[in-house]
């Protein structure tokens, strides 16, 4: 077991992570986790999740199988705690589960909690993603760092944006930005910042051959806008095999009655 | 807690959708849901379903978590007061669950009740439904409205149309419309209903760009069509993907022993 | 509940149907039958199984949602009483379901467990079956009667014949014969007979645009012998898309150290 | 039952595969393996796994139905006891279910332990796997003998190879030599050590037309690297048939910040 440092007490807050409600979220990351797995999401270990509740963050750690992942298995940090270090890159962990390390993912969980207030971030690793982001690719610079559809209904399952009210229209086209990869996924992190600035609006970010970041007010929004982008991504790379474009120009139809 | 409006009483008609039978619609619904989500027919809180007992509407809430849903989610109206409504658009509930909102598809659902006297309506946002509507939209203009296959056994999952007895047959062919989308799910109904009109038979409306609606005489039915025709639109995508018609011409096999 | 016939007595013989051992084969049927409607083998009603000992051969009713079924829906009958029979098509059975008809598939697993001594019978409408069924369409007069396809593996999954002992070999050519679709299915008996007689060591039939019948000695058998070629169809689809031809010449590897 | 042969005892043993605890190779095996056969990696009973904790290797039996596995259904071997035999292919297990035939992969299995002290090792049919392998065999000579891929984050779901510390990184290109399958599964064994001389980093060899082995320092490692290969095999047969090339040149992004 790690020794205890600031922050942490002697029996390491174990109770932070303990609660027999299901919807407490070191219940509910393994439980969320556990349905990514089946998705093809979060595979050999790939991906993850986080759930923030007010100052508190919980995070899934580093390298675990996220079927088999355990409420003992979670990390939880002080989001205020977290900003008043001088060294972005030393976390301070209120509770660490004793036989892992902390996810690379996390300064891009926290990217979310901080720059956007959302209450749950999720990290996939589903081909249909990967497979969108190297279908950019092929067409050539400039055009490769958005993918863009619209026309299609389940982009209402989206947020308008960060702070505005009400979701995205049928006819509207939804816009996520695309990030190059690095080499170590916390390098990441200044890229998706970087993005959450040009693209207020956004609830994701794709990374290049590597995945997607989605996040959300609370955990319904999150997880739901996180399946209605899979969704797209999936019809995207089914409709790219049948050579039918992303993005139309459809006449709205006007209802009779109004 | 919303007040009690009229049709409703102090304690909400809860008991409407307590039941300990398994097949109470109250039960059935979020079940079926929970089914039709590992098929990923409802991802991102898309799609739905309702059923119809005698004069009762159960229809699970807007917004919901499909593999969620509890019982206690359920609204219920009554489709002779909703009758005697004069604006269709202000629906009276019977019961209403504290948190939600009520389904866009409400009305769409009630055509099915009404117009076809279906017992149970599914409307699911399938992407092989999807597929169908774009690869449709890529044949023209006047062949874009109607999806047809036959020679195919599964086609016999279909009954022959309303208040007619029996099933297709192997080599009739399945002729499904497809109404164009509405920037509100709500303006479907009027284009729902005058595919209803001109198709009598028919027991579901694609919607391009959005999924399908199917219904049936009663739960079973309704269920059993919508997998069939699953089925159907997946194989159609696949077969256009083997540049494989989905309409052929085939003398029919005489069994000699006839 | 329908009146008790000739071999049937009075309380319907619902022992027949009444086990506590998860392995009689009135357990059995609905629980295999689960297991394939998640792999969409038996989706809208449409595939079923039927297993055979000794005598009796239990069978699963037409039109039943096939991940739903009991215990208490099988029909059983006596092959031998179905035997001295004078009409084929005029089955006794020993126990009837109260709310349902006899499968179409009856005539055709009972040709399997008579005319091969099968354990087991198994149809599905797998779409990878049915895809397979037309490309071969595709191919000509002649050349569409017969799936072949060796050098895989998976091929030592099936038996090498009727009375012979051992399995298929890695180069050996699996051959499953095509018959056509008719518009009844219990017409489509005389062909899966003739089939059945034109290659004696087949343990599947094909059927055009509808799908596969595979049996076994017994249940273990006809269930992995299905398995085994839903596996290879999927694969020679996915061949076909990438353009791989299902039959190849090569050279076998020689261990040196033999 | 078989006779005891020599280390057996005459209760065979039958303590080698008895624990509560879930995570004992006896127990896992087969948990593991009703998990692969949802995945496809294992159905008609192809495939398998084995366990090594320390001497003692767990092996599943021949011709299982992988996903109705019991732990009673397991071998066991003395790795001590299998060195000193002369005859390589004759195997002394110290427990031997009743009614099965030892498995054809044993003598693979055992490879991956001895010469790479490996604690699991997977075998699957993954049709990705299969169709990886023919993909290759149309690049010509010379050419077919390795799949390669590089610029993918699930690279780095790969250590970096025997007795070397960390994983692969994300700019890291991933080898994995494919050996030509032979028409009986114990021959693949002299090829499969070859292999692993030739390539002493890696830690999955293919099967052409046949799958895929794959192993790790312990269960964990065996099953997220299987996984992630699984992953890269699904990923490069799509970009296959999207025409998008498996290895590319992709300059490092350089953090700013660093």
């Amino acid at each position: 077991m790690t020794p205890p440092t600031s922050g942490q007490t002697a029996d390491n807050n174990d109770h932070l992570v303990q609660s027999e409600n299901p919807d407490h979220p070191a219940n509910l990351i393994p439980s969320l986790c556990a349905k990514f797995w089946t998705l093809g999401w979060v595979t050999g270990t790939g991906g993850g999740a986080s759930i923030r509740e007010d100052d508190l963050v919980y995070i899934a750690p580093s390298g675990v199988q996220k079927e088999l992942m355990k409420p003992a298995d979670i990390y939880v940090l002080s989001l205020a705690a977290q900003a008043q270090s001088l060294d972005r890159r030393n976390r301070v962990y209120l509770r660490s589960p004793p036989n892992y390390k902390p996810s690379q993912c996390t300064p891009l969980f926290l990217a979310a909690f901080t720059k956007r207030h959302a209450g749950c971030c999720i990290h996939t690793h589903s081909h249909w993603a990967v497979l969108v982001t190297l279908i950019l690719e092929t067409q050539g610079p400039g055009r490769d760092r958005e993918f863009r559809i619209n026309n299609i209904e389940q982009i209402k399952g989206f947020g308008r944006g960060f702070m505005k009210n009400g979701n995205l229209g049928y006819h509207d086209t939804l816009v996520i930005p695309v990030i190059e990869n690095t080499a170590h996924e916390e390098d990441l992190t200044e890229f998706l910042e970087e993005a959450m600035d040009k693209y207020p609006d956004t609830y994701a970010v794709l990374v290049r051959r590597h995945g997607v970041y989605v996040w959300g007010d609370n955990v319904h929004k999150a997880k739901t806008q996180c399946e209605s982008l899979d969704y797209l991504f999936q019809l995207a790379v089914e409709m790219k095999q049948l050579n039918l474009p992303w993005i139309t120009d459809i006449e709205p139809v006007t209802p009779r009655r109004l």
